[in-house]
């Protein structure tokens, strides 16, 4: 058995960046930015206003200078002329200052009557005027690799980058393996549960930005299992569930070691989870993690989150772990790291009372996995804690 | 001019929840829970093995007591018998206790020859049964409303519900205003800037659970706005970004006026974006943006966001303002109130250096909004501040 650092380190050996595609604008919010993309022009393209007013030359402001309107420069249609001295172009917000001008008057501090224009008010010191390239120039790059937010999407679009380079989606099978197991909808027998870890999973990792194949359950036989790693060609991944201890023997790892399987690591010393292999078969790589519910879903934020990171090319792939502060104790742990239920607050953060690895109403109760190291002793209330927010 | 608060209330009276429709439950992820969902049995529906062993009788347990192996009970494969005095049956994670047991020894602590068990090591107290309904009884509901987690989507399945009641989506109708603007991969003119706040908006907008329609482009003109307008007709909400002011009158109020706005109120006091309008059009609510590329993106995060929420039925609506300690000194705030653009990190929340509200990219750089309340005073490091992450 391995710890959970050694875990994820060989399974960052497994999977690598996905290339790049491109992508349209509007569609690459969520996405993660391949190559740095680049504005081909200022913005603003020109000396812009930022206010509603009349430009003019700066040296001829002051209290009650009058000048002569003969213009306007409005968004889209500058004036073509320029501003001489007693003159002044009525300005819009973010319409080109007319050439000649260095000042636009704010129209609050003026008054207007037919062409004439008197200043009311003094001035402030600004000139309310945004210099060509102000916000970007062109040449101005936007750095991968870098998760595309709602606002980079507006930057891209002011930079005219119509289309995105971003990681290929990472296409990952799951294979929910179980004789036990009917799809939700059906009517289960007397002996027979509803499979969840596809459905839970495939949440998990479509939120995180991975295309999620949910092939047909595995029956608890070597053809159905061939069949169903059948099915997962040409994904980047393959994630089998349960079937990791059936009758006296491996099933999982047995077929996958059968189809030319390498495997890399099995077992893992923690809890929930400990039955977790990994390696590479054909072309993708394959993660075979435990059959009950609560442990799949831990395993999928602790060691599948990474590699979905990892293969969409991000720097930061670690599970983003925090700190908190118990607001009740905790028992002493066992010999295996811990990753236990929990729920975290403004108040602190408190282990749920039950940890059995089968409950899904626990999980969905909790807000937050509390890491315990091995043999970490007992804690009181006020302790500070790690914790990774689910 | 009103409070952002007295602003936000008045918008919450221009939409209400939208009515319910099923989806799939592999779709549920992100939607919100309309209705309570209910279990239709128990789960697990039969006392389950925890562990890999031998189910027995608890009385008989007792280092060195040997026991005849009788059969096998397997997930989805039950042993059909009783388990007698002196009996044991062969029993795996999972699988069905058989009637008579009411122990589970675990593998390792047992030896097993032909048919023949002996206790080898003292088994715990544990009993290594998990009863029928631990984890959730028929009955048993997830309370809506209710973002849903794929945890939650893990319980569903669970609980044998393929299809879920969600709110349906907001369509929302995105209207550019400006002669200025031309589309990302246009050649724009040299008086042009390329339209960013739609797909700023609809990538925010999208996140938060909207359907987005991107209109197209309206220019300066009664007839053109018009035209946007009819085409936005069967949106949830219709929102106009600029033409605040055009030319000396208000194109936007005054075309929506002209097609039966209802005007709620118009003009908030506070930075960055205070020309905001907003009322009902025909069946739709309406809100007009400012056309400032950072105005507008943060009346989306202030305003929009609420109502979207309040569409889709949440119970918490309001922006999720949080604290933190300045890392940087602010100046005294002016009478309106003010959405810094700011960075938060460990170490604190600092401001960024240049407010100006057509700066996309310092908003990309930014991922908080933090809050100055009206003449705030100035602040100094080590203060606590309020913010919005973004």
């Amino acid at each position: 058995m391995i710890t959970v650092e050694d875990a994820r380190a060989l399974l960052f050996d497994l999977v690598g960046p996905l290339p790049t595609e491109e992508v349209p604008l509007a569609q690459s919010a969520g996405r993660v930015l391949s190559r740095d993309v680049t504005a081909t022009r200022d913005q603003p393209p020109f000396a812009a206003s930022s206010m509603d007013g009349y430009a003019v030359k700066s040296d001829e402001v002051e209290l009650h200078a009058m000048f002569k309107v003969v213009g306007e420069s409005a968004a889209g249609r500058r004036f073509e002329g320029a501003v001489g001295p007693g003159q002044a172009v009525r300005i819009y917000t973010g319409a080109p200052v007319p050439d000649g001008a260095d000042f636009v008057l704010i129209q609050e501090d003026t008054d207007r009557r037919g062409d004439l224009l008197t200043i009311t008010d003094t001035p402030g010191a600004k000139t309310n005027i945004r210099p060509a390239g102000v916000d970007f120039k062109a040449g101005t790059s936007i750095s991968a690799p870098r998760s595309i937010r709602a606002e980079d999407v507006a930057l891209m679009a002011a930079m005219n980058i119509p289309r995105v380079p971003v990681s290929r989606k990472p296409v990952i099978a799951l294979i929910s393996t179980g004789d036990e197991l009917v799809m939700p909808g059906e009517e289960p027998g007397p002996d027979q549960i509803i499979a969840s870890n596809t459905f839970g999973l495939k949440a998990m990792l479509e939120g995180l930005g991975a295309v999620v194949r949910v092939l047909p359950i595995a029956r608890d036989t070597v053809s159905s299992l061939e069949t169903a790693f059948g099915l997962a060609q040409g994904a980047d991944l393959v994630v089998t569930i349960g079937g990791a201890s059936v009758g006296d023997y491996d099933l999982v790892s047995d077929v996958s070691q059968g189809l030319g399987m390498k495997q890399s690591f099995y077992k893992i010393r923690m809890r929930p989870g400990k039955p977790l292999m990994a390696g590479r078969i054909g072309n993708a790589a394959m993660v075979g993690l435990p059959g009950n519910p609560v442990s799949a879903m831990v395993c999928g934020y602790l060691f599948l989150a990474p590699m979905v990171r990892r293969m969409l090319g991000l720097e930061q792939v670690l599970p983003p772990f925090r700190t908190a502060r118990l607001s009740g104790p905790l028992p002493e742990n066992g010999p295996r790291e811990h990753y236990m239920r929990a729920v975290v607050t403004d108040a602190g953060i408190e282990a749920c009372a039950d940890q059995d690895s089968s409950l899904l109403s626990v999980l969905a109760q909790s807000n937050a996995l509390l890491v315990r190291a091995p043999h970490d002793p007992a804690r009181d209330i006020g302790e500070m804690v790690e914790y990774l927010p689910i």
